[in-house]
């Protein structure tokens, strides 16, 4: 099979073997797989894939078609159309997933966007609902609004009755980033328009102090990108005050069976969206996989609203 | 009625106007009430009374006997032996107090080990269990093992099936204190003593760093001491890499409801701990109501292992 394969950080498009189904696996033709900020910092050498994973083919959500299953593999049937996220590998003609990890294609849902969607609208599910235990009603502030991972937390958000206000830093894109249900704001002094319960936090750690000032009584900041910075000053009065809470999380190294929980949350709670289309995948173009490089330069430039996606097989 | 009172800074004993039992509350001749770390910060200005609480009478919790009831409180009959923590007013021969805060003192708790176990048991059993969630076999580390938050998480911790580590300054008291169930450390180096699944933060944002290192995978920071500092640097990356969590909180400021919950999950948990003594309240020293400025001056003293207890009726 042809792959992306990150080698020496270069991306370059190469023959691999065909993987083969395991116990519980299911072989996937892949149709389509979206490019996400954890592909770029792999190419650049940050993040390699955990154990278990293919080290050098990237992607890390995919949606396809089942064409083989391993022994014990029965929730699916082949030519079924399923999605997921994995470990890495996604970004090929073939991968193979535990069953377990993953979810039936809605039928509104196009093969394009399907390859689009599990690893965003998880992070986003898993750090909303799962971490903050947001409630209908709350205010959540996130930051990074036209990413990814942004538009997805203030879709599901917006459908799940918080009220959502997101900072944006391109002026270009509030009006775009408004329609996904968000009051859009400059990052610059976002705290006046706190306070927030919840603060999703996309960016980095330099927002950490005005994050903590702009926090409601128990509010909770869910850290997921620091692409700005790791590092902040944090003052544990104000956040004793606050009776708040910081909590950070990655979702790749995850063991196979909470990777599994957050695919059974997505069923029940994201997918019924995506089903009624009250949500959406933004997707800004597609590659081929023969052009996987130009989709990373177009991924690296950024600026752009949606996700990039490698379009694999019809 | 007699109290402890503070007032431009100073401790004295002062007459004021008997409190009455107002709907659902309950007037309680005190037997004996403990002090706490708030009780200094109110003396040095820092940490006034909430709203609603007697401004100038400082004390957090009290034991004592139900001599009268307001309306609508039927939870106890007069005569009953009760113990709670209040907003204020602890420290004064008599106090109302709402039913829903108080718990019935467990025939095996004498008067003053009852007016030293609300604050402290309260405060450590709210930190690990309702927001840490602690679990059996959980590696906790209590930062300030020595004190009475500390030697009350010990104990509650050790009888819940934790793995305790408690650090503690000053060398002579690491004996007594192991003897409550935790293996005792200095407070230097003590993230070559981990991983940690729980941390329960005593001290202070000095130990933040080396708090975040030691923290296992999916570890939780409970932050309710920060005499040592406010402030320190947090590193975003090593926290979500570690999926951790720091949460900071107060008791004292927190609604009735909220109060009402943390003295039902004590009824549940804590009291029969005591009742079984295994679990036990140290205590220092007592002192008369008369003497409060002495038993002030022997806790800003430190070096104790156990509470300072009021005696203030029989």
């Amino acid at each position: 099979m042809r792959a992306v394969t990150i080698r020496d950080r270069q991306v370059s498009v190469e023959e691999h073997p065909d993987p083969e189904a395991g116990a519980g696996e299911v072989l996937v033709r892949v149709m389509a797989a979206g490019l996400n900020g954890a592909d770029m910092m792999q190419l650049r050498g940050f993040y390699p894939a955990p154990a278990g994973a293919p080290q050098d083919i990237p992607g890390l959500e995919l949606a396809g078609e089942v064409i083989a299953r391993g022994p014990g593999a029965n929730r699916f049937h082949d030519g079924d159309r399923v999605m997921g996220i994995v470990a890495g590998g996604a970004q090929a003609e073939l991968a193979v997933v535990h069953e377990r990890i993953l979810m039936a294609v809605p039928d509104e849902l196009d093969p394009v966007c399907a390859g689009a969607t599990p690893e965003v609208f998880t992070t986003a599910y898993d750090a909303l609902f799962t971490q903050a235990g947001m409630k209908p009603g709350e205010r959540l502030l996130v930051h990074g609004g036209a990413g990814g991972v942004g538009t997805a937390a203030i879709q599901i958000a917006h459908a799940a009755g918080a009220q959502v206000t997101a900072t944006v830093r391109n002026p270009d894109l509030h009006d775009a980033v408004s329609e996904f249900g968000a009051r859009v704001i400059a990052p610059e002094g976002f705290a006046e328009h706190g306070p927030f319960d919840v603060i999703l936090e996309l960016v980095g750690a330099p927002n950490l102090p005005d994050n903590v000032a702009a926090l409601a009584l128990q509010g909770r900041i869910v850290v997921i990108g620091i692409g700005a910075g790791a590092t902040a000053e944090l003052n544990l009065r104000d956040l004793m005050q606050k009776r708040g809470r910081i909590q950070a999380s990655t979702l790749r190294p995850r063991p196979l069976e909470e990777k599994a929980l957050t695919a059974r949350a997505l069923e029940r709670s994201v997918l019924p969206m995506l089903a009624s289309r009250s949500v959406r995948v933004p997707v800004a173009a597609t590659y081929a996989l023969a052009e996987a490089r130009q989709a990373y330069d177009h991924f690296a430039g950024g600026g752009k609203l949606g996700k990039i996606v490698l379009t694999i097989a019809d």
